[in-house]
């Protein structure tokens, strides 16, 4: 070791970290791939399979020999063996599953009846179980028996004889008392668990609120099945807030891999209907333009603001939606708070909407940027007034529409960002326009 | 327990767990928050607090008597008691230091000298550190003596007698072995850490990289300082996403509180700002519009299609920029990569614009929503042609400057979400104008 110079991600044995192939793993050429299991020992090839994505793990896993691939399969934890089962096809999942031993098989199959999205498809099957009758030396008896097999010794869970969940105990409550002691006088018996049917998105809220080292995951009778565990909640939540983000950007369906992995016609693909569907909302506007030609031809001056009233509406509503997304999948707040979320951006709406106006409005009266003509009777004032009575109304409804929207689809359960990002623009595109060009035509005349 | 009912949220113990509490205490009145210490026991308030935003830990604080103050304080875990303080006033700060007894102080003091977001600012310092020539049973015995102040048990870090990191164990090491057998020949000299200094971005890359539950935080010579747990990565985790979703939604500054609590007037003060000058810079699209009236005169059916090729350009900018931010903050690729960046974009921005262009161009040529007039010896096939090939250069140039912008942002160490947003909507406003209209100009004339 050398004291003096840091390297964060430094390690100190020279082979690299299982977790350093993974990474690199899917920028190698097809034949270093194959060659990785001539290379490297089972157990390294085991540790570096738990650090790829699935995909890739099935792809590293098709380049072994089948005898290493029955080692592979036995040992590899159930929740990484069953992402991997996910990501194959029937034909490959099927031969696969003829390699396990049966009591893994079993196992397997169980857990793939969980959607991949659910506790229940998340979870880890290999926790340490004990009885509140054991003592502690019986307990610490059983669990290095199974040790192997315990991925997760953080938390030791406490059930009855038929699986039900009583309480947990922490390891350290082995380590530090007397070995006589019995479990039951140690035990903590809070049995917070999760449905293993509930959204994994629910696991995090709750680990994250509750400062979870691993939650417990149980069937309908509070049966205890298996666990998830902190790393599985980070990357969970990865994947969640990308999500939301690509959803907002309107960018279609998941991508496991990563931005340079993925191919351009996979970009293509999940990105392009929502082009064209807002493309051609968007035609929506221009007809919207061209119907009010005349009243254009008498006011040219308007066009100046006409992208201002719209981008000034997808602006807001933008911000106010991403907020109310955000605070929802925080669960800060739940679809019945929509009376407190409309009242709280109808007042953020009317002091944007309200300085935002006067500003521009005085910027039309004080220092137009063109010379223009009007017809006669009207002067700049009426386009102030005009200008800025519309970007106050379209504001308003914006931050409304941005703000309740994404709880009305979260209240009839379809996924918030999803419908938050077209609907918005859609929305305030064409309600900005009709705004605009109505007051205009109102307070105008032709 | 009822073994038929499942609510995974429900807790066996009568009392409401700290972690509600905590959870409702914004929505408190004021005097029901002043009730709090008198109704709650010294450890069940010390349980709130940490599981408050700092803010409302100082508030609670603030009602305490100084008797309780100086208990909280005293026992409060030394990242929660920074994160405390550093909301805290300069005043308030001072007095509350007073409190502390002397070792608790000098902690504090060192801890507040790192920036809140770097790794010492998140770091806890309650931690168990052995010595690699202990025994277990030595071991065993000098951790339980200050097992109170060893929020971390998860990870037992071995140094040499100057603090030096050598290495780490797991507790299950110190469960099942022998208790005469020495720390060296059980430990893992693994010394993966983090610099003090550095951002805690980089702290949860690393500890999701490595699926780590605990990452050792160490000074420029490498001597332990403190440790960064699951939870902690876990809360930034979430933080850094609700900055970068903000961001790209041009929302300006950092919220600690939720959206609900937060004041309207801080609300406007976060948004009001961009959009006052996105707003501004849409004028500069309006006088583009302006500028080409003769040409519109000509031509007004161009009107129905100008909305649509700004809007193509706003979403597919939109589109790359987000997923190379999101790819940027999960670590996938350097600033370096810029390059295949853009090699990918340019393909999928062909792909998207040209099969977009010919899209429209059709409908232009076959299903033209409205009857319009043409100056004479132009058709409408002159129109699809200059719609189409506006759609195929703006979402290039698009595609192209919503990826490479957030790296160069990146590369000159600004934050890609905030530069991205508003840069790229201004560029592609503008752009889209004058690509249109310069392509109209040139193969229509006026």
């Amino acid at each position: 070791m050398e004291p003096d110079t840091v390297n964060s991600s430094q390690l100190q044995s020279p082979q690299p970290h299982p977790a350093d192939i993974a990474e690199s793993y899917d920028g190698l050429a097809p034949e270093d791939r194959s060659a990785l299991p001539g290379t490297l020992g089972e157990a390294t090839l085991l540790e570096v399979i738990t650090f790829l994505s699935p995909a890739s793990g099935l792809d590293l896993l098709r380049r072994c020999t089948e005898s290493i691939q029955t080692v592979l399969l036995d040992r590899l934890p159930a929740d990484d063996l069953v992402d991997i089962l996910q990501e194959a096809g029937n034909a490959r999942r099927t031969r696969l599953l003829q390699l396990l031993p049966d009591s893994k098989k079993r196992i397997a199959r169980s857990l793939l009846d969980y959607p991949p999205d659910s506790a229940g498809g998340r979870m880890t099957t290999a926790l340490a179980a004990i009885r509140p009758e054991m003592t502690i030396r019986a307990a610490i008896d059983q669990i290095s028996a199974r040790s192997e097999r315990s991925e997760v010794l953080s938390r030791i869970f406490v059930t009855d004889r038929s699986g039900h969940l009583l309480g947990k105990l922490r390891l350290r409550d082995l380590t530090f008392n007397r070995r006589s002691t019995h479990i039951a006088d140690i035990m903590d018996s809070d049995t917070l668990s999760i449905g293993a049917r509930d959204d994994q998105e629910e696991a995090v809220r709750l680990m994250s609120k509750y400062d979870l080292l691993a939650l417990p995951v149980v069937d309908k009778n509070r049966r205890l099945l298996g666990v998830i565990t902190h790393d599985d909640a980070l990357e969970i939540q990865e994947q969640e807030s990308t999500e939301d983000l690509e959803r907002l950007a309107a960018i279609a369906g998941d991508s496991q891999e990563s931005y340079l992995d993925t191919s351009v016609l996979t970009h293509f693909r999940r990105r392009f209907v929502w082009v064209l569907f807002l493309g051609f909302i968007a035609i929506i506007s221009g007809i919207i333009i061209y119907r009010f030609e005349s009243l254009l031809e008498a006011y040219f001056v308007l066009a100046i603001y006409m992208p201002m009233v719209v981008a000034a509406g997808g602006n807001t509503g933008g911000q106010a939606a991403t907020m109310v997304i955000r605070a929802m999948s925080l669960g800060e707040f739940p679809p019945a708070a929509v009376g407190r979320v409309a009242w709280k951006e109808a007042r953020v709406g009317m002091l944007i909407g309200g300085l935002l106006g006067i500003i521009v409005a005085a910027q039309i009266v004080f220092f137009l940027p063109v010379e223009s003509d009007l017809p006669a009777g009207r002067s700049f004032g009426h386009i102030a007034v005009t200008v800025g009575l519309s970007l106050f109304i379209q504001i308003i409804t914006s931050t409304l529409v941005g703000a309740t929207l994404p709880i009305a689809a979260k209240a009839c359960k379809l996924d918030p960002a999803v419908v938050a990002s077209p609907a918005i623009t859609t929305f305030v595109d064409i309600s900005g326009m009709l705004i605009y060009f109505g007051l205009a035509l109102w307070l105008l005349g032709v």
